[in-house]
């Protein structure tokens, strides 16, 4: 800490000691910012972009501090993007990779979204499962069955100048963290409405891409959820109240309609302010396939009634009346991140509305869907057309 | 380039030497990303944050890469924002800069609305005067009169943390750049509306702060503009085609009512998609406090009549409306780095909106108002309560 004589009159420090500027400058490098806290693995890959010299050639590096200059336009108009990829050790001792073209494919949206070069996603996905196989040796070794290692692959552009234009260069770089396992605990999330003067997309806007502009400005609601005692925002939208996202996940709910059919429901992707979500995707896929395959509805011992995957705007009050009318019946988050995570309450304007929470064992459509999701990216009934192989 | 053996089956550079993984991790440091482009000086302000420690001593460094963890908030989230802020070198040869607690006061809405921790403003003030009459001594020396150097305040959230929260450590920067001088060349700029499926900024979003967040995912747009022969978008907002800003500036037209007054329109501040410029305050405030001065509106030898400000929302059809009954009288863009610029030309689907451009010497209210802004800055009439000097 500064001695008192070296504080200005605000009580901070003084910058410069009585305008000597030149014995002033700091000649030694800066500190990696923050490198302690990482928990990475020790490698990352790095894809370097030039305009004229198109894409170099991939390379493995230690995990370590990125040398951005200070006018790189990441850092003044987040030209960036990343994807979140799980690798999966299979309870046959198999390692597996579900769907991951689709984040490929995703990945290059987004570049493209935010003036990022294109890239051959064919290409990014071998990168990745090269990658992938390096770093599971070591992290998530053989009888790790169960566990999941997972990647970050992040775009950003990296030209230095001031002037608002497409980057010249790009990085395109993979690191890989692990991550705890599926929670099977029994409590779930507690969700609360945005406030009504904050919102996470807009159509038109990017919420259907995975850009970094679509998370650092749900900051301050994200943290004013956590304070208020919840886990995480239920994203509304417009004087109607749809409900988007919950957090940073996509957010179904299982309802019986008025007239009785049992609806799972989740927003559309038409207006493009919701994450085109793999797993969210899978979800719907897997209900579909399922919808007149019997015996498939079956979780543990119980039998569930088959239900209808419907895609469409739906609000808040939709909820509300389903609560009070005793026709909710279970609400969960689906992301890479969270996998199928239940919801056991949404606050709304001053009201809780309750959501029955299924116990393991139960009869559960989130348990029977985490299930059949489950058994296919650890390979319960071998290899699936949905999952690779490392 | 590599050669064709090591290209894989896509014709792309193979990753790693037949799966000898150990043997292709690349030790050697990653060269600092793009550096050799900038045109930045040569030194930089770097002030750190901690949550624990609070803010350290701000430091003068060399410019230079930045080491940042690849895991950053700033990287993953675009926890970011900037201000741009010039220092004008006067006719009477002194150093100064125009109204720049508001930059700072307006750098710490932005730093909280992205999730990044709050400063006292006032302070950062101090240390932009400090560092800009450091840089300036070299940069804008004495005799450089009506030239002007250009400050980029940048804070960036550093947490090295996958899991989306406020960062916990963050960087405040300052860097400078030379910028040529205003233009005077009597072309005007050329403005294409933006594509009806691409929105800026929403109401309850933050197009009102200076995010990062809010420039990338412009670039497609911007760029298919530079590629149809325009210079800047023009950004619509909603079904009525609302009129918000031209590129990364605000906009303004001089027209006259059907009722035979001139006004000096602008689109207000109230739904948040607007940036709160200081310059468009600085327009408006000067054309309000100068209504009742008559001697004021006199541009060389023509004497203009005196104008009302009004912040509005007003459409791109309101504009047609306008230039085909004769009663548009010009339109500017208005913002730091490119001051006050006339356009000359709207294209709206498919017709070009000619604007009458103001040729040197002649009537206009956008020169006008330049020279009004331009004396401020360059300290013609002395110091005014605007500025402040170095």
């Amino acid at each position: 800490m500064a001695s008192q004589k070296n504080n200005d009159k605000y009580g901070y420090p003084k910058l410069l000691n009585n305008g000597d500027y030149t014995g002033a400058i700091i000649n030694t490098p800066i500190k990696p910012l923050d490198a302690l806290q990482t928990n990475c693995t020790e490698h990352m890959v790095v894809w370097q972009w030039d305009e004229c010299t198109g894409w170099q050639a991939p390379e493995i590096r230690p995990y370590g501090p990125l040398p951005i200059m200070p006018s790189a336009s990441v850092l003044q108009y987040a030209t960036e993007c990343f994807e979140g990829i799980k690798i999966y050790r299979g309870y046959d001792d198999r390692l597996r990779v579900f769907r991951l073209h689709l984040n490929c494919e995703r990945m290059l949206k987004s570049s493209l979204r935010v003036g990022l070069p294109a890239f051959d996603p064919v290409h990014f996905e071998s990168i990745l499962m090269q990658f992938g196989a390096l770093e599971a040796e070591k992290w998530l070794p053989s009888g790790q069955t169960g566990q999941t290692l997972y990647l970050r692959p992040t775009h950003i552009g990296t030209t230095a100048a001031l002037g608002l234009q497409k980057p010249r260069q790009s990085l395109l770089y993979v690191i890989a963290t692990l991550l705890p396992g599926f929670s099977t605990k029994g409590n779930g999330m507690k969700l609360l409405t945005s406030p009504t003067e904050v919102v996470r997309a807009w159509p038109g806007g990017f919420g259907n891409r995975k850009l970094g502009g679509n998370y650092g400005p749900t900051l301050p609601a994200h943290e004013a959820t956590l304070q208020a005692g919840f886990d995480q925002v239920l994203w509304l939208f417009g004087p109607e109240g749809f409900v988007t996202e919950a957090g940073a996940s996509n957010f179904f709910v299982v309802w019986k309609t008025k007239t009785g059919d049992i609806e799972l429901v989740t927003a559309g992707l038409d207006n493009g302010t919701i994450l085109e979500g793999i797993t969210r995707y899978s979800v719907l896929d897997l209900a579909r396939s399922k919808s007149c395959q019997m015996s498939a509805w079956q979780y543990h011992e119980h039998i569930l009634p088959p239900l209808t995957a419907v895609e469409r705007d739906f609000s808040i009050n939709e909820i509300q009346d389903a609560a009070v009318e005793g026709r909710l019946i279970e609400a969960f988050a689906a992301g890479t991140a969270y996998f199928i995570t239940s919801v056991e309450v949404i606050h709304h304007q001053g009201k809780d509305i309750q959501i029955p929470l299924p116990a393991a064992g139960s009869a559960s459509y989130a348990l029977l869907i985490k299930e059949w999701l489950s058994d296919i990216v650890f390979g319960v009934q071998g290899s699936h057309e949905w999952t690779t192989e490392i």
